[in-house]
């Protein structure tokens, strides 16, 4: 139930499948959000059959036309230069300038993050956004960032991490998130100072404030040892991919023992459901849909590129749960509470 | 086929199951290499009964009786102060000593490696050991490397670590493997300026002694890209388990799913088989158990600490490999050309 009327900038030109997914995207949105409004900025031509084949769409948003796209092979210094005319640009702005409360885009994610950050400021306090999104685990979905917004991190930002990963982590569901910190082993050998400076900062935390349970390791995430994992930016994104890789994998090899013969094809049909509803759907990154950008002045979610209609509506859903919950102003307080709370025990 | 007599080293207290296993992989490799030779360190008393049920082993070894056993919670800093005579030490010692040509063990990965590194010393010219082992890809066995042994990583250390990964790819079969650089993305946000003085390195090699193919990708691995990946061990630890932990997940979801019903529990006789064959077999991290510590004066093995017999047997095999194909000289060789080549080409 949307409590307000909530605004989305669309960025309609950005992702594979621009424009059709992201007016389709909103179609099925309104179906959920039927107050919801949306300003989409994008080529009018090219938008036009799609307003006509979804009506919905056409009478819930303002439409500004938009030439310039951003490609996803344009670095961000390139965007910040040339592309303040572009989709991707203007539906930013519209969020810097108040005139929508969100942001989605399914477009080049390097550009999208320089220009949010450009655009939108930082929440105050925080030093540098991070990239957040859910894994889907044995436990239920559980929150990982930093996933690529930032190849090296120093103590501060994982610190910053920890605390706006417990709060998305509350936005989702869990009342009291825990909170691991990603490490390669026990082995002293394979230690890090920075990281043991983290820990050591986190465990004297309140943990009616962020609930964190030290190190955690890489085989964890899929356990769901702990509701959110806090990670760089390089080593997020390297095992969110390697993931991604090895899960594409399995199910090729599944898929060629599927095809052996008449015999492993019956015994497909009979599982085909059970494929479908325990491991498809289950782990169907569509679903999850929406990476955000977390630390950011506004709202900002980055759908995933090859996003259908039904994964860019989970990324519009997204936004306005973020909007609607007021994540940033949660994080300032969780900011306040745990980096300068006004009554400091005695150590 | 053993050329000359080898003769291997082995830690029989290391692992789960010590030393049970490690006397039937020893059985196990003396069917494949029977002029291997043991030296096997560990426990008399719990030896002994493996001995009776593996006479060939018994036959093929001498056995130096130990009593300190180097334990997984151990620190490295304790075991090298005091763990010196324990199966571990003792068994990396012998190869120190010349007694043997390398060392197995499926014992605690930190103190194996500060104890091979501080009485094997360095391959010369290579600064820091690395962990290698090999991915089953798409496009067969793939080298990753460092999985763990260094946190953090300079230029010249991910230099040498193409350069020791690339001998390793010959000695598994690949002529002129190709090498790449674990990066996270095209986008120019998330470069990185010490990955991008690597690859201009590297990219200047003559490709004749080593096939550099620039920055992959995280799903690059899986998908087999390269023969080599090149990152740092704290990447490289969190994405290996990272990817254990997906891929033990998604087999967890397909048990569930084989006993929904009758009927899938019949699809699942149907598939038995070829899942065997074509995902089981194909994915077993048994068949390629052996994680060579690579850049070591000795050739030093680290078996999975819950290795069977089987496993450990072909963490042998390894270490079989690496002394017969003298894996230390040609890193040595290929140092030599490309750090220090006789005749350097104008630029």
């Amino acid at each position: 139930m949307v409590k307000k009327n909530i605004t989305l900038a669309l960025d309609a030109m950005g992702g594979d499948d621009a424009p059709s997914v992201v007016i389709e995207g909103a179609s099925l949105s309104l179906q959920k959000y039927p107050d919801l409004r949306f300003l989409i900025f994008g080529d009018e031509h090219k938008i036009a059959p799609f307003f006509k084949e979804y009506p919905d769409v056409k009478e819930a948003s303002t439409l500004i036309h938009t030439k310039d796209v951003v490609s996803n092979e344009d670095k961000p210094s390139f965007v910040i230069r040339n592309s303040r005319q572009s989709s991707m640009w203007l539906a930013i702005e519209a969020v810097a300038k108040g005139q929508a409360d969100g942001v989605v885009s399914a477009g080049n994610t390097g550009a999208l993050m320089a220009v949010a950050r450009l655009l939108l400021k930082m929440t105050p306090g925080i030093s540098r956004p991070a990239i957040a999104t859910v894994f889907p685990t044995a436990k239920g979905p559980k929150v990982v960032l930093d996933l690529g917004a930032n190849v090296a991190c120093d103590a501060d930002m994982l610190i910053q991490f920890a605390i706006m990963g417990n709060v998305y982590a509350k936005n989702i569901g869990y009342k009291k998130p825990t909170v691991g910190l990603l490490n390669v082993g026990e082995e002293e050998l394979k230690g890090n100072s920075m990281l043991h400076e983290v820990r050591d900062f986190l465990k004297d935390v309140d943990p009616d404030t962020l609930n964190f349970q030290g190190f955690v390791e890489g085989d964890d995430i899929m356990k769901g040892r702990t509701d959110v994992v806090v990670t760089d930016g390089f080593t997020g994104n390297a095992l969110l991919k390697a993931s991604e890789g090895i899960a594409n994998y399995i199910f090729d090899l599944l898929r060629n023992v599927f095809r052996t013969s008449w015999l492993t094809r019956m015994a497909y049909l009979f599982l085909r459901r059970q494929l479908k509803l325990q491991v498809k759907d289950h782990l169907d990154p569509r679903v999850h849909n929406g990476a955000i950008l977390i630390g950011l002045g506004g709202v900002a979610i980055k759908s995933h590129g090859s996003a259908d209609g039904f994964a860019f509506s989970n990324a519009i859903s997204a936004a306005e749960e973020m909007v609607e919950q007021n994540l940033n102003q949660q994080i300032k307080d969780d900011l306040q509470k745990i980096l300068h709370p006004t009554i400091q025990e005695d150590k």
